[in-house]
């Protein structure tokens, strides 16, 4: 998407070759976000590691493109088999729980053994290249299919239409163009008249920080609200739409996602306002048959008792919110029950959170 | 309630002579908590004022005693007509809005007007102390009439009791107890198990701030939580009952308080969980039909784009969370349909959120 007028990727290749080999790998330091906008230059798989690890790049698919391209850089120095298992138990030790890490690992290794060592660096680099490719246009299918959500809406009232959505499935934690994300800004560049609710999401507030800071740079009207309005705007019929990520969809269509997203969705339900989660299929888990099967992630209470952000001097500081002495706890992750969801897009179309109807959209995944 | 072991008010008269006219009132100062805790000594209607416009006190029933001392402590001075009037007019423009403050005052010179001019003094002082029994003695009564609910559920399982609340409707909001908080801290003293779980409630984080720091103080177990998380640990069965104040409610039994009120008790609907709202009966508005009647007020969008703490240095200071140009909205409140909630606590007893049950259990004010 674009920054400042200037479109961008979340990471790109740099100084490549004749063989497409490049110098380094550009990134967006995310952690100085949305205060500071800074790129950086990884030309080491050391320094993907790094990358990955502090943050300085996430989201699922940009981690595993991040993997993908640390491995590409690593095979310049050494691409024999040793050094192949060496960097990819490195990079996949970054975050553990990242299924699209390995996921990008596994495809990159795959790709790379067959291959005479002198070949491995070519073929890593546009085997990296492919998988962001493949990730933009993923992401642009959940775009165009939910577009005409977006455009019946129009069609049927004066003013933008109010989209609101949580936490940060945008292109900082993709690619490019985001999921939840991705309808916003087909919609936008069609000239359609939208504005975007933005909740800050606590802990972490990466609505706040991420959310809102693309849509700014991008030219989105937009507004950042608390976590607890959306019910509020809801009721009032100022939330025409609802588009929201998922971290893992289970088989019936239940939605796991940030946490908070639950209560949006009931209120969504209570104000009969359409609730659509936007997902890339590899999110979908068919080896879960529910969301009451998903264990739900317990982060540090720092989160809670501290928040982030740039003091009166211009510091990037942390400030503590909490009495000394009062415990807290942190919950990452909310089920959305499928009972709530209006429609799943995917790249493949909006589906109905229903295990007959994932079933047969994905027949190859779903063992249907 | 206590503070580290001794009992307080948030507000008391000071050095009083044998008539009962104290030389000063004190408060804490509510601005440096919970990193701070400090007492303040009023000695003048100005500084009364002072602490009412600069929320060095605030919650609808503390101004209202604030403001009654704050008449108290200029009678000794001038106790004309004019003075009377004077002062009256000076405090009622600290917090224009602020129901209790005009009430509070009203009642003050109603008590006053027909006295001889060295009387008023005297009378000052005790109506302000009357206004401020009558506060503990009607949260002390919700709390009473509120306890049963937890002990059903304490009797009926092993560990703590689970309670959810929202925003501060605590102790330091009236002038002992509180309303959401008087059921706890009842229980608490009683013996029982209980667990609090503490909504950090954004913007402003009262909860995280506020209700954390008393119940800290009073040593009742408790964590802060996201606004997000309270769905989230209903579906797990890990709440038992919310208890929530109101800033009004209608006569219908809509329930007007702090923003994403609305959205607990959606998920409390949707989980089978008690929602109660605990209410000082003048907080009922029956001149108002329903919710809907209720304009809701929009804050400073720095309260969204802020957020206030202590950094690493132990300063108290503020950061931004969002980026440069990001435009925000603060809605203050929201409103709970009477649907979702379980029962109105008020200090004749628990009432059904329905216009015939609130006009039968106040017949004086309803017209009924």
């Amino acid at each position: 998407m674009k920054v400042n007028g200037t479109p961008m990727r979340t990471i790109w290749p740099q100084d490549a070759d004749a063989r497409g080999i490049g110098a380094s790998v550009g990134i967006i330091d995310q952690t100085r976000l949305p205060h500071d906008f800074a790129t950086l230059s990884l030309t080491s798989v050391d320094q993907a590691a790094h990358a990955i690890a502090a943050m300085l790049v996430r989201g699922a698919p940009l981690i595993g493109a991040t993997a993908a391209y640390g491995v590409a850089l690593a095979m310049k120095f050494d691409a024999s088999d040793a050094g192949l298992a060496r960097v990819t138990t490195q990079l996949a030790a970054t975050r553990p729980t990242a299924i699209n890490l390995k996921w990008a690992l596994d495809r990159v290794t795959a790709a790379l053994a067959p291959l005479a060592e002198n070949a491995r660096a070519q073929a890593a680099w546009a085997e990296a290249a492919a998988i962001c490719d493949e990730d933009v246009e993923i992401n642009a299918a959940i775009g165009r299919h939910a577009l005409p959500l977006i455009e019946a809406i129009a069609a049927q009232k004066s003013g933008p239409v109010n989209i609101l959505t949580h936490c940060n499935a945008g292109w900082l934690a993709t690619v490019d163009r985001g999921t939840a994300t991705s309808p916003i800004y087909f919609a936008h560049d069609a000239g359609i008249s939208i504005h975007v609710w933005v909740d800050e999401t606590r802990p972490r507030n990466q609505g706040a920080a991420l959310t809102a800071w693309e849509l700014n740079r991008h030219g989105v009207p937009h507004s950042v609200i608390s976590d607890n309005s959306g019910g509020h705007l809801m009721q009032r019929g100022e939330v025409d739409l609802i588009f929201v990520g998922t971290d893992r969809t289970t088989a019936n269509g239940d939605v796991c996602n940030k946490i908070g997203t639950y209560l949006k969705a009931l209120a969504a339900k209570d104000n009969g306002v359409p609730f659509f989660v936007c997902l890339p299929s590899p999110t979908i888990d068919f080896a879960l048959a529910s969301g009451a099967d998903i264990p739900i992630e317990e982060r540090s209470a720092d989160e809670i008792t501290h928040v982030h952000g740039r003091d009166p001097d211009g510091r990037i500081t942390t400030v503590q919110i909490t009495p000394d002495g009062s415990p807290a706890r942190n919950h990452a992750f909310d089920v959305t029950p499928a009972r709530l969801v209006t429609g799943l897009v995917t790249e493949r179309g909006i589906i109905e959170p229903t295990r007959e109807s994932l079933a047969r959209a994905f027949p190859e995944r779903s063992g249907a």
